[in-house]
């Protein structure tokens, strides 16, 4: 006799005390949509959201290994304002078929934190529908929240317009680069200007570092006044040059979001897209089963015979809709 | 003072006497969209449909003076099975944001037509809203049937995703390659090769013509077999070579889909896809306006005080629709 499925509630009470298998359990969920994933959302949309840093930019900039620096910059006991007792990390891959922990090639680099009970890396990747992650990833973010994690960093893979989405869904996003002409011009032209709160010249210990740093900060010069210019932070992530730094400029970013209120009204438009999205996805479920229904094949033969057409053949079955 | 608007009902009869500016005004209805769109689609929509050609392939191929000569050939005393009377032809391109005739460049070609009353040629194009062509390309097919044209050639500019739905969205659709390596083979990765009733090897006085006819004949034999195997006629279309074969080919094919019942079939599934994507547009539609309602932002401040799940708010939000 296999064992009694535990409820959500029972997972989400396990995975707050600490059980890692019950934790990943209800983020499978989650990343699986449907149903089962909207119980999960209701029972943890009351808990206080975590505080959530996005990491994005292009492949091979680094930022695994700097999210892995981060990390323990922010766990460390000297860490400002505090150290951070729990730190979750969703590496979010909407290329890849594949999601699940260590799958990810360079979640190998994340090792250091496997036998850390405080640290908890998941990678979530696209199980099916296209747009999924972006529904995904806020719930997986406040199913960490719910679990006690005050601090979940959301790293993207790649740059594409799904990444950057999902990146710049957070509290504070870093827009990485590595020094090299053109990358701020490429930071450009791929939306990051506009949605970086901090800039992060990665590897630089390479040539050409401040070249980048002055190109950022000169598209910054040309970009509409606002009252937060982002910081241009250098960083060696491989050796954890400049992560400190780094970790007080996000400390001193959510400050002045929480200090000019534009945290909640962040937050809240951030609300009113993901609820844009859920009811679109409702919508175009609906179609879909408009489209399988009975009444559909009999309104598209009337439509054959010329006596119905199209728009009132539509006006039609949205109005027997749940009639 | 200015003259009354003419409606709907009124610009159809004068485009079925043959007046050409109240024709245009339809088309220019039917591509804007939205509601007078509906209004004319409901008017036409009893109407027996055209028959409809649709012809496709990469640029350069020779689309339109192939479409130009095959208007000339099927208006011809001698036609095969009889002239047509009148013929109506839609160019669509998606990525120009012009329409409305002798806008797009090559449309000049289409000239020696301009002065046959039996004649009539459109350029359409996105105005607006994306998709919007692929629901304005057969309202723009009817309206043409219901002011008397029995055959609409629509003829698409480029072969992205839009373009080879909108052209077979057919009852016979051509698909146009040149001679040269790796055309059939490009043929085959845009997903062309599904779609073909016939291949039309066009400027077949060019080098490779043997050779592109062979390669797709070759990936003809691949693909699973089926009671039409898609003819590959060769033509010269700036001499008019081999064009009338093509249209006996086209007639053929006509056949074919009339006698084995195809026809009907295939234009069941069309308008079922209308129907599908009328349902789409219509839901997106009321998920805008969801958004713009004052009940939203009041949603989505519940949400952020954590009373309300995006999910649950949802429910609500499409729960009161209506009501």
């Amino acid at each position: 006799m296999s064992p009694r499925r535990p409820t959500p509630e029972e997972l989400l009470d396990a995975a707050a005390a600490g059980d890692r298998v019950s934790l990943a359990r209800l983020l499978s969920v989650v990343e699986r949509g449907g149903g089962p994933s909207s119980e999960v959302a209701r029972l943890v949309y009351a808990s206080a959201p975590p505080y959530t840093v996005g990491v994005t930019g292009a492949p091979g900039s680094g930022k695994s290994t700097l999210t892995n620096k981060l990390v323990a910059v922010a766990r460390r006991p000297e860490a400002q304002p505090e150290p951070v007792s729990r730190v979750g990390v969703l590496a979010v891959d909407p290329s890849s078929p594949f999601s699940g922990g260590a799958i990810l090639g360079d979640r190998v680099r994340m090792q250091e934190h496997a036998t850390d009970p405080s640290v908890f890396i998941r990678s979530m990747a696209t199980r099916g529908h296209l747009g999924g992650l972006a529904l995904a990833v806020p719930d997986a973010v406040r199913v960490l929240g719910a679990a006690g994690f005050p601090l979940v960093i959301v790293e993207t893979v790649g740059v594409g317009q799904m990444e950057v989405e999902v990146a710049s869904a957070a509290d504070t996003t870093l827009v990485v680069v590595t020094p090299g002409w053109g990358d701020a011009m490429q930071a450009s032209k791929a939306g990051l200007l506009e949605i970086a709160d901090l800039f992060v010249v990665n590897k630089a210990d390479r040539p050409g570092v401040d070249e980048a740093r002055r190109d950022l900060r000169q598209m910054l010069d040309l970009s509409p006044a606002s009252d937060w210019r982002p910081p241009v932070l250098a960083t060696v992530a491989s050796t954890g040059e400049g992560v400190e730094e780094l970790w007080v400029a996000v400390a001193r970013h959510r400050e002045h979001l929480e200090s000019t209120g534009v945290l909640g009204r962040r937050r809240e438009a951030r609300l009113a897209q993901e609820l844009r999205r859920v009811l679109t996805a409702r919508a175009l479920e609906e179609v879909r089963l408009l489209g399988e229904g009975a009444r559909f094949g009999e309104v598209v033969r009337a439509m054959a015979e010329g006596k119905l057409d199209p728009y009132r053949a539509a006006d039609d079955l949205l109005d027997e809709r749940g009639g």
